[in-house]
């Protein structure tokens, strides 16, 4: 019987799995000649295999175990369903580096530079990771593709190049990027905001860096496009104008979303939540928030929320409850797909392997019918720990695993039915005509007190949650 | 010189001070005799001298060292800027249970029953009570201050009865509520929530139930009517409805907004929100959630909020952000005026001391322009193990010196200038042509691209939090 | 095809399975006549039956789909690992009040008295409840189980009175208390706690009581004997001498040690620790700070742990984490087996549904060799709202069922050995002479720094967490 | 008037206050010519006086206003009482990167090398910074003063280079290290842990690495040694043997306690606990924990510990709660003056501004009679937004007054004694013979027994926590 233990010598130690080789990577046609422009010859992930599904028994790391793309559950193919998205910078940016600690991933394509020549080959690994690993879609922010410049001018100068290259690679095949997005908090100037920042110089380059940002995710094909606003809050309000930083965020999203039109983007706009960490408190701090400001200032059409699971448990909700309430609002656009550690209190980013959360997840996705044109990004990394070439893609396999078995728990349920019936009946006495009439907001005080007086003392049964956790569990 | 020990001994031993007595309480006109009716004889409260200002220099627990009512800062008297209210729920219903252990507190004019007779003494021992505070509002649940019934007429003749006493004694007083409510999560019939239960009888009977407090509030002169949903909200999603119980959530609300008009009252109506407990998840979690909420049903010019500062920290919030949020949503009506433990996970409800926090709560107060019709209401509670009479004004006394000394300190941040100017400094380059054309909404992506190849790198000066926490540390 | 829906209706509906009935349940043979002497006739559960095993497909609420008490398990029967017990607080006198309501349960077989006839027929109830589930094993305090009398001596009649009972109804069975404790907790005189309080009075009361439940439980043969001090702590340090108290606490618990020898009690006395709650710091806090106090105070050999999740859980560890360090110090003598909600800072005392929390906690129990004469107690209650009979079975069926599913796991893991030996394989390098050295505490600076200098840079190679969570939701 | 304000200007624009400039830096003796070998010319903090005492109503932010240094309170000199020390790694080498976000720091000195001519000239700045501040002692870790190297060998070299500098620079002043500490957590070979890593190479490499720093702290007349484990700990329990790990810290731990008395060093060696962050749980999670892991493995009388702030709250306690915890154990040795904000779950060491919390520090410290030979050491940074030379000042001058204020606030509690008097108060049923018997471990149970059925039902006093709370607050 083979067992985890024994192939985690093989690909430990002996590195084989030679007969299930993937396509061979090709310098894009640009390219001449045997090694490419970049410097990098041959894979950048020799010994991993395409990877492919193989069953629940199956005790290869490297193949899925419930996650099959073409099986189709509930009325869809399980790869439309999830819409699963590698994130360029935990993958290929992620250094390991902690506050504490320095970088300890040493990738074997990586020469130490920040060049041009050195993201073009990254960029080419991570088609490579992608394509092995069986997913389309991508994600990115502008400065973790291509180096940064000591002028604007520049910076989108060597974005152009390596877009290029993104797009020559992307030819021919179906991948594309879930979304894009611009970094807006890692360099200094960011340090008191972008959109917020009470520089008017800084509000003014971020605008700049978001309308480049936005373009070159139109031209690669993106779906969406995200704000993520790392550096838009506050870290004490002492020194801090709220109401002002605030007003200024809605023009600058205005400004973009009107931008977006002028482009002829149809992209989805996206907010992604997150309650604090860097600052003190992010003003996209959980779904209800965001959805507050974006009705306060006129722009709930005009954007979608991009649900965290890891941002939602850190500002205190499951992530199963901040996707229940983008859902009802109308505003589920995409996931990130995550997690954290309960008893920690900073942002771990953690592939997810609870079931139990998965199935949870997956309960709201197919509620909503999916979430295309959004899907699932895997805004995960691998632990500081975790230095092998192979730890990258079995985090991702178990990541794409546990959802996939999230979505068979989910069909399991739905077939089953127990537990819906048990929701409806719950809310059954409002399926009356007194119900609709509140529905309808037809009923006024007088006439409740009315029927408060008739009626007398109401009947109040059992909840049921203990029978609706273990229907739960029996689909697990 | 006197000490707070020798005073300590002459409060705890001696009982004395009986050279300050206030006013002898008295009957109600409607009594007869030496002995009112309800059975209590001569004051509830002996021994304890109307609470006057000594100064900070005084070492008497039993007066105020930096409350003085009339004094005047920045433009309005002190008792103007507070508007102090006592919690009879805490203060004469509070027994000193808890979830491990029974009623602690034994106060000499309860005589352990429910009847209509001790409601009616313990409205006379609150009078005297608020009296000798010198404080001239009060709030109350409906359910607090009579006994409920078999049936909803026998509670609301039960209420008839008390309301009828208060607003006896309030008669040639200043003295009225704050504000009333309807407490919809003691009985057993709202253990599924009031107006989102599930049943819809429940749903009537907490309609009937909120007209008739709305009614006695009104009745009593009451200036702000308020909602807090105990049990509107849920302990699991898997066996619970969260859209249609927001739908009904919203009907209901809409319902009482139109009854509040039709009886000419013209009090606010508060939300106060809590993110938790006794529920996994109350609807009215934060202010910017309960903002959302009252803006997508379109309820957002017919309430305002109720800010309590134990329940922002629980929610992740400090409650000057809560304060700021509610402010800068034109929402902020009233406060709970506590403070919970930043190491406990639950609402623990005591009396703010920190003065610290109460100069930044009094700081959101004063940008405000106070709280007027609002005010501050003690919904804070003695310790369980405090159980002495004089313990309950002590723990007033504290919380009201502390929020006063927190106005004071304000005033020398104002009159200081320094921190304004601070902040004002920071947002300065805004104060500009291009400034103004953002904030008027009329500045485009293009635009703002030119002016940042323009201007090339900004510069982004330190944000001088330092220097902010060492002034606002200066006025204290 | 049975589905849950269906069932859910025969058993809210038409409360059958009369086929499978239990036995019947009968009077003590004390008594005499059709009815007991309790004044309760007949069953207290009728319509359930003796819950049996029906495995993993069975859709019938009222039976076990994991837990088969014969079945052998890594070497031991699967009711030999698990030596379940019913809390008879949770279950018996679990009201539904919480802090913001009233009681919700309404039992049949209450009366609405605090009686000693109303605690023998409830005696009875749990007898035929703990039969019907098929354990053996109870858990109690001593105010559970008898009332309480004005004075110790009518208490302690009152106790005894009960105990007899409990001793008959255990005749003829193998059915015993997994441990006794004393209810130090909920009266008043216990406000600033038991051993701690700063009242002589109340140390000598605490020990009279401790006392007694020692005697009782030895008498009913039980075989723990458990403290947890619930106001053994502080609500402030200000007014507190925690080191006197500290003192106290050691001498206390000596004192129970020296008794418990005196009497040929042969159980283990067992702390539980919990952070806080309702204190705002308890003096056991987790499992360090409680061996930390036992080694201090030379009672380390005296005691051993009871480990509850969802303490675990509110002082900022997994439970895993807390029953790993009580078996590395080998303090684990119990597990009180349920779990809190990730999102909510006080103690829920919620019935564990999570398998893979359940999978962890089996591998600490597996480490162990088991808990003998310790066991899992199911200190969990029903949600507030659960409010039918069937609930108590449900929650119950399902809190085994979870910890059953996680010894499965476990022996799915341990028949792999992937984990083990990715574990075994880590720590390699120490298994060679000079790790042996220093593990002898044999390896002095001087030499260590000789090796350093003639090693150079040391290799250090991936953790492989995520291959550790890939093998570990495998075995799920 | 002269307000903040001004001086803000002062300091921001025109650079002034040349009139009070502090003694002029020198290069150390080694040097010759105009400038020193290090490269850098002239004052490190031009414009920045001595800075000096200027009580309470000063507006000065460059002037302390509640430290002086030489004024005697409690019997004692403030600057006895306080003992304060830089942190060389966060004032000189805090660059202000987080997770998200690059260095902000731009100090005129830094040349962006980390070479070792670098290391001296930051020295030097060090030394400037310590003698204007008006301390006398500094904090280092080895790695954080001198570069590492590629061999443990030259990162010897280059820390033996800087460490002959400093010890130049301290000669003829009274400075010197309050502790040095090795840095075990930021190079990658530790990513595993030091004295926990399960590779064998790097416990020898970590032995070695502290073996040196105790060395040189020796050297330079250090009166500590610390040692923070931020990699002692594991981030799963999946791939974690604990009992190794633990029983590896032990051991190295010995081994150190050995060293340093084979090296004649008479420092205290000091542990700071720290309850997670950059691991999920680290070893030393808080006082208790720590104690309880020096009693177990016989370390007990080798060790104190070091309590910061931030770590304590991290953990869930009040930083007082830690404090009085190692006082009460023995092993109150150092305290990490910083804080952190009660809503951020992760370590943000600010400096302490809070004057309630500084006098609760401050009660502890003047209870265990001072600190010495430990002190207060400023493990706190400016926030990363903070970017001005002055604002490392302005917070180390905040930092110092809050303490100090804390001191004088400590006096005034002693002088008046109601506080005490309320605690002794409350115990004093103790202080009798049965009270004394029982301490003296002499009460058996059936004496106790025998006392409550004679004493019945025992009276139990109000706690007085409000009382507490406002004595507290006046003298604040």
């Amino acid at each position: 019987m083979t067992s985890f233990k024994k192939l985690l010598f093989v690909v430990c130690i002996t590195g084989a799995f030679a007969a299930v080789i993937a396509d061979p990577p090709t310098c894009p046609a640009s390219d001449l000649g045997s090694k490419c422009s970049d410097g990098w010859e041959g894979e950048f992930f020799p010994g991993i295999p395409k990877i492919t599904y193989e069953g629940p028994s199956s005790k290869n790391p490297l193949a899925f175990k419930w996650y099959n793309p073409e099986e189709e559950i509930l009325g869809k193919k399980m790869k439309d369903w999830m819409r699963f998205s590698v994130a360029f910078w935990h993958t290929f940016r992620g250094t390991g580096g902690d506050p504490f600690g320095a970088a300890t991933k040493n990738w074997p394509w990586e020469d130490g530079t920040n060049s041009v020549a050195m993201a073009k080959r990254r960029m080419r690994a991570n088609f490579e990771f992608i394509n092995k690993l069986g997913v389309n879609r991508w994600c990115f922010h502008d400065r973790d593709i291509a180096p940064d410049g000591t002028t604007l001018e520049e910076a989108n100068k060597n974005l152009d190049e390596v877009v290029e290259l993104a797009k020559e690679l992307q030819k021919g095949t179906d991948i594309k990027p879930l979304w894009g997005t611009a970094q807006l908090f890692m360099h200094p100037r960011y340090m008191h905001g972008g959109a917020t920042s009470p520089e008017l110089g800084v509000y003014v380059y971020a605008a700049a860096q978001v309308k480049k940002a936005m373009e070159v995710t139109h031209y690669l094909g993106g779906e969406n496009y995200v704000f993520w606003g790392g550096r838009e809050g506050y870290q004490s309000l002492l020194n801090t104008d709220m109401g002002r930083e605030l007003d200024h965020m809605a023009k600058f999203l205005e400004a973009a979303a009107n931008y977006k039109k002028k482009i002829g983007f149809n992209g989805v706009l996206l907010i992604e939540p997150k309650p604090q960490e860097p600052t003190k408190h992010q003003y996209d701090w959980d779904v209800a928030t965001t959805a507050s400001f974006l009705r306060k200032y006129g722009l709930i059409d005009e954007f979608k929320i991009n649900v965290e699971c890891n941002h939602a448990t850190l500002s205190g909700h499951s992530c199963h409850h901040e996707l229940e309430t983008a859902r009802l609002n109308g505003l589920l656009g995409n996931i990130d797909a995550n997690t954290g550690d309960p008893q920690i209190g900073w942002d771990t980013d953690q592939f997810l392997t609870d079931i139990h959360e998965a199935t949870m997840v997956m309960l709201s996705v197919v509620r909503n019918d999916g979430l295309a044109p959004g899907g699932f990004n895997f805004d995960a990394k691998l632990r500081r720990e975790s230095t092998d070439v192979e730890d990258l893609f079995i985090a991702h396999i178990t990541g794409m695993d546990t959802l996939a078995r999230g979505l068979r728990n989910v069909a399991k349920l739905i077939e089953d039915g127990s537990l819906e019936a048990l929701v409806k009946k719950r809310y059954a006495s409002f399926d009356s005509d007194l119900g609709a009439q509140i529905e309808a907001g037809k009923a006024d005080f007088e006439t409740l007190e009315k029927k408060a007086m008739e009626w007398g003392e109401p009947k109040v049964p059992s909840a049921k949650q203990e029978l609706a956790e273990m229907i739960f569990q029996s689909a697990l």
